[in-house]
This record gives structure tokens, sequence and C-alpha cells, in this order.
């Protein structure tokens, strides 16, 4: 019987620029008393990471572009956030309906390139994504290993809209140390023949998972533990692995 | 210290035509020794809901009309395949590179309209998407509830691609008993600030964490149970409330 644990881990301390999301999800280890394993995955809500980056910007000291401004106009939206998501992506992909989706300079493809309004730490100031997840993935990787003396991997997450799904869903947008896919193209299926699918993006899957136990408000928990899953172990692998080539889109 | 289980069910007998699916899970449950709880939720991957309900369909059987010859020749594929993609669609939304983007019946938008060669029981053979994913979830939810004596929620699953992310991943394409939903909208974040998004698809995340278990092949496991999942009993809520209108697409 295969069996998955999700362990959600309490941290009440709010984290700020300079602090060290290693030494945190460390402390969130030791304070929940969870014991760490080879083979656990700490999932990182993004959250923290940007906080602990200084990727917090405060509205007031932005000065938008005419470019920002004729946005804005059009979506009904601060001219101040639209300055800062121009910054922040590669490409503007669609605007409709109040909607900004752009390509990031990370290769996700999102609303508002990620920025956010909640829990941003005050009413003019807003949140960034970090900006190289699989980097803070890394690093948070080798100093938990480091103390604790165990193999691990590490997910840093977002939770995002669907083009043609209603509501959100946590996936990975950084992650270190796993293979993102569980792949079965070329295995049998039950009757011998070749599956025509499948690789399984379980970075996404183990994400979503976290988001079950983390939540997105008040709950003080930014850490996950992910115990169990069935994964190959990847030093090399990154985010890129994930990014679909522009030339793959069916939908512009 | 919130704390989600994950357990896989094996069951090794082959689900045909005229089988139970609710019996099955029963089975599955009481063979692979799990308790249920209140407030366990039960995926079950949508193959064997389809295969009970013998929405297995051999290939010779099928008579592709004009337009699914004209379609085949563009995509390279089955015309036979391509007549059934046709009958299990509302509206072909995209054909582009030998994939066949659709709207399904139900309100999927889905290559092939889900329909999968594996695991289908021979060479020519095809399944379909389960005729009501819903009212085969409300069924096994009844009958599971009745023979333990627990309230328990229940989820179809199919693994999907998504439009901008390479990968698949599980998701519900049916359920019972749960609202789809975690709802943020007008909850205060840690700052006391009103959050701006979000309605979190719990129903699509605990699909992916059961996927994690379930797999896509010969592992025998087309059950698991997501048990500590905080989710709110619903007894009226439908894919439907998954489904996103078309007027909300951004794109095309």
């Amino acid at each position: 019987m295969r069996r998955i644990e999700v362990i959600g881990l309490r941290y009440d301390r709010e984290i700020v620029k300079g602090d060290s999301v290693s030494e945190a999800v460390i402390e969130a280890i030791k304070s929940n008393g969870v014991k760490l394993r080879d083979g656990d995955i700490i999932v990182v809500t993004h959250k923290v990471v940007s906080k602990a980056e200084g990727r917090v910007v405060d509205l007031n000291s932005v000065n938008p572009s005419g470019k920002a401004l004729e946005i804005a106009r059009e979506t009904d939206k601060d001219p101040r956030l639209v300055e800062l998501i121009l910054r922040e992506s590669r490409e503007i992909l669609k605007i409709s309906g109040g909607h900004i989706i752009v390509l990031t300079k990370h290769g996700i493809v999102c609303a508002n390139a990620g920025i956010d309004k909640s829990n941003a730490g005050g009413e003019s100031y807003v949140v960034l994504l970090p900006e190289d997840p699989d980097r803070s993935a890394r690093e948070i990787r080798y100093r938990v290993m480091e103390e604790f003396g165990v193999r691990v991997a590490v997910i840093i997450s977002d939770t995002y809209g669907r083009p043609f799904r209603e509501g959100m869903v946590n996936q990975a947008i950084g992650f270190a140390g796993i293979n993102p896919y569980r792949n079965y193209i070329g295995k049998p299926d039950r009757d011998g023949y070749i599956m025509r699918v499948t690789r399984v993006a379980i970075v996404d899957e183990v994400a979503g998972a976290a988001e079950l136990v983390i939540g997105q408000t008040t709950e003080n928990t930014p850490f996950a533990i992910v115990r169990g899953v069935d994964y190959e172990e990847c030093s090399e692998c990154s985010f890129k692995d994930l990014v679909m080539p522009k030339e793959k889109w069916l939908f512009q």
C-alpha cells in the first residue's frame, strides 16, 4: 500500500528582508518536531522567499511609464502596479477584461506577473515573485541536507489560475533535487501496450498537495513536508524543464 | 500541525462492463485494511468508471464520417478515433500540429476528448470518458457511506496537459459531497487586508495528490483515500461549478 504524508509546518515569525529562508525552514522543522527523512520534499510558499529577498515594493516609490499609464487606463488597474508588471515580464500576452496575462522573466504564463497585494505588509505594498526560485530552492536544499544529514528535494510554489478552468491551484515555480516528471513514455500499460501518454508533472501535484495544508491566509504555515513520493533525485533539473516553448503553444 | 494522508488502495481485479465501481471501492477499502473516517475523500481514476459503464469502444466498429476523415488527414490520426472525438465533443476548439483540442460534453477543455488508448484492453480498443462523472461519484459516495456509516466525498479524476506548461497533472472531472473550492474571497490576510484572490480548486489539488500514489500504468492502484483535508461538505456541488463559461476565456 502506497502512502504519502503532507505535513504542514507552523512558523509564526514574520520573514523580512535579509532573513534566511533556509534557517527559517530548519527552525520550523525542529520546532514542529518533525524528524526529516531521506526523500522528503520540502515545499516553500514563494512569498516568504520574496520577502527574504526584499522583493516587496512600496507602490508609492514607483513611477509609471507612458505605456503603463495606457494599460492602466485600459484595464482599470493602478498604473504603478502595471509598471511593475511590465518590468517583471518578458512579454505581455493578452490584455482583456481587466486582466493582464504575461510571460514572466522566469517563463511562467500568469496574470499580473505573479505580483500580489495580499500578505504584503501594508496597503501600498506588493510582493514580486522571487528573483530566481530555482536558486532559492537549491540554497534551501543544500543547507537543510547539511543540517540534518538527509537527502531532500525543495519546491518553491505559487497559486495560479488556469485558462479554461475556474479556480486556482498551487504549482511549482522553482525546485531543486527532483526530476519534475514521472515519465511513462515507452512504458507498458496493464495490457502490455506502450503508453501514448505521458509525462506527469509531479512537482505541480506535490505543490498542490502542499497547498492543502499551507493555505493562503493567516494560518502561518509557509512550509510543508511531503513524504513518501516516488521521484527521481536530480541535481541538474530546473524550472526550465517545465517551461513550454512558445512554438508548442496552441493558444495565443 | 496540519497533516494529510494519501493512501493508495491496491485492487488487482480488472473491472469490466457491468461491474459496480462502488462494490470495487468497498472491497478495496476492506482488503487494504483501511478504516474509513468521516471526512475522507475517495479518489477514483476515471478509467475504471468508464470500463464499468462499458465506455470501451472497438475502433473496428466505428464508421468515420466525412468530417472525421478530413480532420484525420489534417492531423495524421486514425479517422475512427477522430470520429469518436467528434461524437464526444460539444465543440472543436483548435486543430493544430496533430492536436485536436475540444470542449467535451461535460465542459472539459482537453485534447482528444479525453479518449485514451492505454489500458483499454486491446490494440483496437479505446476508453471514452464516463458518461456523467458527477453521477458516478454520487453513486459511489452513497453506497460507501451506507456500507461504512461515515461521511465521505468522492472525486473522479483524469490526467490532462496544460496550455502553457509542459507535463500533465491529475484533475477532477466529477465529484460528490465536496465544495470544489476553498474560498478566500473577503477573508483578511496576515496584515488584515482583504485577499484580492482567491478560490482554490481543492478538488484538483486533491486529485493531483492522489495521482502520486495511483500512477498511470500497471500498478493496480485505481483508488486513493485522501484524509485530513479541510473542506466543506456539499451535496449540491457538481463539476459545473468548475466549468469556466466561454465568455471568461481569455484564449481562444
